[in-house]
């Protein structure tokens, strides 16, 4: 395959230096580019549109629960955040603050929004009365603000683009199971979308979030073994509710606290998409979430009929999201390109293409080529991008699953995280003193409590003492 | 009609007090809520779902231009927004400043963006080096924060969303092109979406954007008389690819600057289609902007059958966004409700109504009942639904033209804007003195100078100088 040297030697191979190679991607697929702001980031149209792609399809999944979009302000008043205090001790290290409106101090800091359960649950507090004004199903798509200290494109960034989705619900029971619907929404959002298999599961006491009964997840495995929090689902029982005096009248007339959840999900699934499924020609799209899907290269374009052919084609696959390349540049280099952007199909049609009335099929995530005659591509490219979608989510299946381990006793679990990076599964007594003790010597630290156990054996890998439940562990982003 | 009395008599009428018929409506249609936050609002379902539409539609024309988009951090270092003299002037007065991240003072102050300008420049003055960079036609969705004294639900807060486009070309030609053809955009969308008749015209030097060379923009006229600004587009020359070096080598290797472009839309918008439709029954919305288009009241839904046959009719209009009102309220409260909620149409469906394979439709814009038979159901709502839009557009314009007078003396003039609130056409000389003291003696602000000139008579009506343009002027939102 002819190939333009200059663009696939920017990029570092995976194998040499994954994290080179991550940020190598990022910029030559022009998915994002560094700004002005430290720690912040340009998404750029490439980027955004796999983000566009991600909110279209969450956003009708949500819909279809009931779900509802508001807008919250951005800001925060410092008194607001500090009223639930586990919540604000987490987060309140790590927040924007503005001190000045105009040319005037402001009389209290209002900090950027990190989160919005507080903002939630001041409006709730004064929006619900009762009974019939629950449960409340709302959602929002916003940027929030963490004052992280290191920071990588999409991965980690000062600012960052999500939702957040905060219900509340008269009973425990209603709130839970809308925690758990959350958490499975992302969870086959990811499978049947982004072609990524997740593990689903709770949080450790430790890891869950700032002010949460439990905290459950989905954790995905990058090619390098690392792990990566995908999306979170929290249930928040009546503990912000105390805090902000949420209560409804039931039909009693009694007076009860509410039962909340919050769940997000943020861009920083683009960099998943990119560490799961990329390569060392770059970027490769999950055909479902893929801005352009097939691109159409034409061959000696400069020859008369050539390029009318292919928007000849582009006509015929007004089924898909398909572009030409009709610029001056070099065929080899359309064809690098393509696969650097991550674009399942490319169509190459030339003069002898047209004179065969045919086409080459090239697949990103196979590079196999495939000859069809045009009279049947509609229904070709439809079947390639199924097997492309089919087979990207079984590549990573296989990826992940031959890089999750079970460890029994502690120095082969330290000896398997390091040697062979990936989920290592073992049984856990439920303490923090050994979770610490594992992140400190090994550097895993626990990714959930999988909803699916099993009993590799009836002892903690750390401390020896009874186990109560089998975790996955693992470094991670 | 059976009406709740509880729900129309909590509106202000119009005519009585605008303001406050305005804030009535806001909060009763549950279009927003006030914050914890001052000068910032909650927005609700109803509302964003109104915002919601705007977006799709207003994405799909601008997607059809070329354009693509992106997302830009929200922060801009005070350097950076100091680089266009102009443009830090109008804006540094009401911005909002951010002087600590986490637990530590930042070495540079951020504000939080007004509009992105700065951020672009910068941005494209990396991004742009060759001819074949250009154009960029790139948009972002985000919200922006202004700190202003004084704020209204929508008209003027805080903080807004809007969607902000940043274009650079290599000619001056071509961004003149597209400010003109954004503008017209909105304008179009205005009338055809929203059924809200608009000025086209030109902003004065005096009105026009921080830093543009000229600021076209559409002015709509509010029932009260009042203007709102409604969109703008703004062509700003080569001024800010001086100011931040932006410059691209053409086909001969010379080097010029661009030409750059922007233009803004925001939630004040929906201010504005309150303002111009709605009633002392509440909202009214155009049914192609209305999240709701038909919803459907059972008359004693209690009895065997009923609810069983609203559910049926909304199926029946699946080509509509059509809700079942099914809710315990009293059908006269529903109707209240939905005449509040400034539902397009109304289908009223009870046990005699079923006996008779009828319904009843309300029009929102007119009151008028309609009875119709369910076999024509579909086509009767879509051809209504289509009749009310022209007709709120047709209604809207004649009382933008009942109140749009000409003066050609200062006495006429000053009378006029105190007695027939509305647009008042007038010549004028050109200089901001006149347009100051104009201002100063009546209130009236230059709203436009329209692209549809028209030559009232020779002399400014301020200073009796000759006059070079017909103006349009009136009191604003």
């Amino acid at each position: 395959m002819a190939k333009d040297k200059k663009l696939v030697e920017a990029i570092t191979s995976m194998d040499v230096d994954f994290a080179q190679w991550y940020t190598d991607v990022v910029k030559k697929a022009e998915l994002m580019d560094y700004s002005s702001v430290k720690g912040c980031m340009v998404i750029k149209p490439a980027g955004y549109a796999i983000w566009e792609n991600i909110q279209g399809e969450l956003d009708r999944r949500f819909k279809e629960t009931g779900v509802e979009n508001v807008y919250m302000p951005m800001f925060i008043p410092e008194s607001l955040l500090q009223k639930e205090k586990d919540h604000v001790d987490g987060f309140a290290p790590e927040v924007a603050w503005v001190t000045h409106g105009g040319l005037e101090p402001l009389q209290e800091r209002l900090c950027v929004r990190p989160t919005s359960e507080t903002l939630f649950c001041d409006f709730y507090s004064r929006e619900i009365q009762s009974y019939r004004d629950l449960p409340k199903l709302y959602n929002q798509w916003c940027s929030v603000v963490r004052w992280e200290k290191t920071t990588r494109p999409f991965l980690r960034s000062r600012e960052f683009l999500w939702q957040e989705g905060h219900t509340a619900h008269a009973t425990a029971k209603e709130a839970e199971e809308r925690t758990e619907q959350m958490l499975n929404l992302y969870a086959n959002f990811c499978e049947e979308v982004l072609a990524m298999p997740v593990i689903r599961g709770q949080k450790t006491d430790k890891e869950k979030f700032a002010g949460a009964e439990a905290t459950y997840t989905i954790e995905a495995l990058m090619h390098d073994g690392k792990a990566l929090q995908s999306g979170t689902s929290h249930n928040f029982g009546d503990g912000f509710a105390k805090a902000f005096e949420i209560q409804y009248s039931d039909k009693e007339n009694k007076l009860s606290y509410v039962h909340q959840t919050s769940w997000g999900l943020s861009t920083r699934l683009i960099g998943g998409i990119i560490m799961v499924h990329g390569d060392d020609n770059g970027l490769v799209l999950p055909p479902k979430i893929a801005p352009v899907q097939v691109i159409i290269v034409p061959v000696q374009q400069q020859k008369e009929g050539v390029l009318d052919k292919a928007l000849e084609l582009k006509g015929m696959l007004s089924n898909f999201r398909v572009k030409v390349d009709d610029s001056d540049k070099s065929p080899g280099w359309k064809f690098s390109e393509s696969e650097m952007r991550g674009i399942p199909i490319r169509v190459e049609i030339g003069p002898r293409d047209i004179e065969q009335n045919q086409a080459v099929l090239v697949r990103r995530d196979t590079h196999e080529k495939i000859m069809v005659s045009l009279d049947e591509l509609d229904q070709q490219v439809r079947d390639l991008l199924d097997d492309i979608q089919k087979n990207m989510y079984e590549k990573a299946k296989n990826h992940r699953d031959e890089h999750t381990s079970e460890a029994t006793d502690l120095a082969t679990f330290t000896k398997t995280v390091e040697e062979k990076p990936g989920f290592v599964k073992a049984m856990w007594c439920g303490c923090q003193e050994c979770e610490d003790q594992i992140k400190e010597s090994t550097g895993a630290t626990s990714r959930c409590i999988p909803f699916e156990q099993k009993t590799l054996s009836d002892t903690c890998i750390c401390c020896g003492k009874p186990a109560v439940k089998m975790v996955y562990w693992g470094r991670a982003y």
